[in-house]
């Protein structure tokens, strides 16, 4: 598995990918799902989840700098087109080796986040899947997730937005991972970060972080800490029917309880401890309203 | 989808499911997943995920206390042998209905949560697969998850233990399910829930939850407020190499930095602005270096 987030932001991009990759729990393994590219004028990053050798031979063309319908990631005038180039490599990889892979029962499993900057454009961020097809972040979409998504989804929910700060944003996107580290054992560490400040066309803030860094050991064992207190802060319910104001108990309007099954008389036979006295009971429950 | 969870701790059994189900996201019904069965001796609860025609089905079966290898949830002696009984009402739908399933193409999906007390045993907690066979819970992993459980994962996994009193785990199970409300639309309210304490023998706290219930409102508006005060109160990475204890930009011990690929010559055939300055660049510094 593998776990990708990059966000798209008012003041650049942040890219984050574990290494981990696993064929099997028992076949685990160190790739980089990160890639960059960088000329004079232009700025790219790649990560990818899916079938390693799928992803590594989109990575390849990409590097080689394939002619693709005459383009490549040097050669393209915007940030629309490079989406265009690297869709056009996954193509070309589903074209050599989908044949194959379908006799071998194997999906063409592939999803990527691409984005960067043209001198001129603004910074953009792209989620390629893997009929080559993609879609773009926005400000009301800022981010995207690829591989084990769900986890680290909730911080970002909660917290990311379009003008989140940069410094902000990457402290909310280590979350996400950690919680994601913790719950899936296929996500690991080291990871690669970059942050990408808005026309620097060049990654400033590039860094591999493994179980030693101290940043990151920091959220690790604050974020945790943190969680506890803050869900300790809150109340416990109170079922009490006298303070309605605040518990738990109180009814919900358009539906009752749960029913509650009792067994029939025929249902337990076979059961030695079963006596049929309920109807008695009810009996004489009746006699009394009555006296 | 569905999302279900059930504790088993030293206190007794909580049992939370939301009432949403859904034939596409045109399509969005409500219907209990939680069952309850009481008798004198002995109480349980079900609550089911994934094909709602097949879990009604073993509900029915087993609401009928018909006899299955001559034993239903009545007459049996413990909670072991209650999840056995389970486990063949959902091998009966399947001898009934799989072969129309497959015919169509659906999935024979189903997956349930079962647990109560049996006088003078101890509360008991299985996940019934749709084999019909289980798993039992024990002090070690003392929850199950059924439906989209990963929203709601970090929580259950950061806060609880056998150990945690009924009161303070009933919040921890509203707060994983307020997370997976918001993460997916497939779930929804109202909530059925269930703190069932150990020996009574009966469901003295059974409530349903909807968009009014007091607890479960504070609980969704604090938590995310809490969420983000703890998100906000951890320090922003610091890039600074001169600050090394708590920066972010430590080395990796084991890894270099993502390489960074630049274009050869060859690559930029066809774009104006390259100029091949790169080589006399390089052979300055090399002449400087001899100076």
């Amino acid at each position: 598995m593998t776990y990708c987030v990059g966000l798209c932001l008012k003041d650049g991009l942040v890219f984050l990918s574990d290494t981990r990759t696993n064929a099997g729990v028992d076949q685990i393994g160190t790739f980089r799902k990160m890639s960059l590219f960088q000329s004079s004028d232009r700025f790219f990053a790649l990560m990818s989840a899916g079938n390693l050798a799928i992803t590594q031979a989109i990575k390849e063309i990409l590097l080689q700098g394939q002619l693709l319908n005459g383009k490549n990631l040097w050669n393209i005038k915007n940030a629309h087109d490079a989406a265009v180039v690297v869709g056009d490599a996954v193509k070309q990889v589903y074209e050599r080796d989908h044949a194959a892979l379908e006799k071998a029962g194997i999906d063409f499993n592939c999803n990527l986040i691409f984005g960067g900057q043209i001198k001129g454009e603004r910074p953009r961020l792209f989620n390629i899947y893997s009929a080559g097809n993609f879609i773009e972040a926005t400000p009301e979409t800022c981010y995207f997730q690829i591989g084990e998504s769900k986890y680290g989804k909730p911080i970002l929910d909660r917290v990311l937005g379009f003008d989140t700060s940069l410094d902000l944003a990457t402290k909310c996107a280590l979350i996400s991972m950690d919680s994601t580290l913790n719950s899936n054992i296929s996500v690991g560490l080291p990871l690669d970060l970059l942050v990408y400040e808005k026309n620097s066309l060049k990654p400033n803030k590039l860094v591999t972080l493994d179980e030693s860094n101290p940043y990151f050991q920091m959220i690790h064992q604050l974020w945790g800490e943190k969680l506890r207190s803050a869900f300790n802060s809150i109340a416990e319910p109170t079922w009490s029917t006298s303070t309605p104001g605040g518990s738990i108990s109180a009814p919900a309007k358009k539906m009752g309880l749960v029913p509650i099954n009792k067994p029939s008389l025929s249902m337990t036979k076979g059961k030695k401890s079963v006596k049929a006295i309920a109807p008695a009971k009810k009996k004489k429950a009746a006699v009394k309203a009555k006296a």
